[in-house]
């Protein structure tokens, strides 16, 4: 299942993609696509409601919004591709490197991406982004982590390689800057990815291809992610995991790589569809 | 004005302190004190209230909450004291460091704090609290900060030094575990501040004086923080930032000095109030 929220910035409504890929409109079994509504089996209610065929059509040709509500937190992982270090020169991490990002960068899968004031190594990040379904503490074992998970979505966690690494210290300074975080089109539910480790991402910029990665090179796979970070954290319903970027960005490729106003941005991840960004400045 | 939140946790009802410390049910004015109300001049109708004396008292004994609701991010500020980094042998940060911590580690001033599983380097911070009160983006300078600034309050910052420091790179491992956040008692608005680089802060363990401090040892003052911070992120109304602890953290004491279960610590910043914390366990 395909879930999807469609309308202006902030006053987006939920809907589900039928399997003709028309936007069905959500809204009679919830008023949002939010923690509250997957952690109350909301994914069973749309599925029976998609099931019955009664849900009306959305209005066609709306915006796309991120297929959840601001979530409390959005959780990232680095350094996780093995493609990603070698061409960084890093050494591979012995255990996951976590950051944070704040909610607020979140934004729809073809919204505006603003280059900050300043900024002169604005990057991108195509990644396998997981939606936390179920509260996740002291998980056992990787095992465990499926159970947690309501599914997955593709997002752009736009960095300012300037801002995080030569500004003093810590990452969170170039990742939280406004719109550095699409996501989506759709919450694509878990029983649709048959093996989250065997995805294709891609990354375009201006058309050119520039990360052609799979979900096979991360070192910490999905499930090792969720269970490491519930060591660490409590992951509640709704929370956004984005769990790497795989080789190509533009900090491997040199001052003319990064993005500028006026470029075009498109993602893609296999079963997750696709996202395209134009660039502004902010 | 002290605004306050009392009940139970996440049920909290949102209260004034009287000028005869009597708390009174801001019912009346709002659902809660957030970012909506503290946007939408919620201080001004509050006061009002207060004013017209037609507030009726609050359920007396009930536990104090966090005096804001869950905020969309809290921000932290490390190294932010010349004692504290002297004390570490840090040199002090050209600019200020910056991490982040999740929204969801916020609770009350008197509530448990939890030593997570297998920590071994659970440590506290007091801190100023500064609540956003108004959206502040590319400030023009510090001299703005003051406008955007709804008022103080005390955190303490739990941290987990092994996490924080021994596990991978960034910081936010060790910031983000459940409890980790302490805010309260009350809102204080910033009226009633004075001067906020003139505030002593204390922390006693188990009633044994660890940090005396005070603002006026920041290396990066409020305003210049806030406005810092507008340059890399957009700080919205109810946002909470820690402006950095001062000397005397456990991390500089040595391995008998961190937390474990049944310590009692406790905090307080003159005007803002105190705070007493039992530790438990995860």
């Amino acid at each position: 299942m395909k879930l999807v929220r469609v309308g202006p910035r902030g006053a987006e409504r939920p809907g589900v993609v039928a399997p003709d890929g028309r936007v069905l409109d959500l809204s009679s079994v919830t008023a949002d696509i939010d923690g509250a509504f997957l952690a109350g089996d909301g994914l069973a209610r749309a599925r029976a409601a998609l099931d019955a065929g009664e849900l009306p059509p959305a209005v066609p040709h709306e915006r796309i919004g991120a297929p959840i509500a601001r979530p409390g937190k959005i959780v990232c992982i680095g350094l996780n591709y093995s493609d990603h270090a070698e061409e960084t020169g890093a050494t591979p991490p012995a255990e996951p490197v976590v950051f944070l990002k704040a909610s607020d960068t979140m934004i729809g899968p073809d919204d505006e991406v603003l280059v900050p004031r300043r900024s002169v190594k604005t990057d991108y990040e195509v990644e396998l982004a997981v939606v936390i379904g179920r509260t996740a503490r002291y998980l056992a074992g990787p095992e465990d982590a499926a159970g947690v998970i309501a599914g997955y979505a593709i997002a752009n966690d736009v960095s300012e390689r300037e801002f995080q690494i030569e500004r003093g210290g810590q990452w969170d300074k170039g990742k939280s800057c406004e719109t550095f975080n699409p996501l989506g089109p759709w919450l694509v539910t878990a029983d649709e990815i048959a093996d989250p480790q065997a995805l294709g991402m891609r990354l375009w910029v201006n058309g050119e291809l520039r990360q052609d990665g799979d979900t096979k090179n991360q070192i910490f796979g999905v499930h090792h992610v969720i269970w490491y970070l519930s060591q660490f954290m409590v992951l509640e319903p709704g929370d956004v995991v984005n769990t790497g970027t795989p080789a190509g960005v533009a900090m491997g490729r040199g001052p003319d790589a990064y993005l500028r106003a006026g470029d075009v941005v498109e993602l893609e991840i296999d079963g997750l569809g696709r996202q395209r960004q134009t660039v502004g400045q902010a």
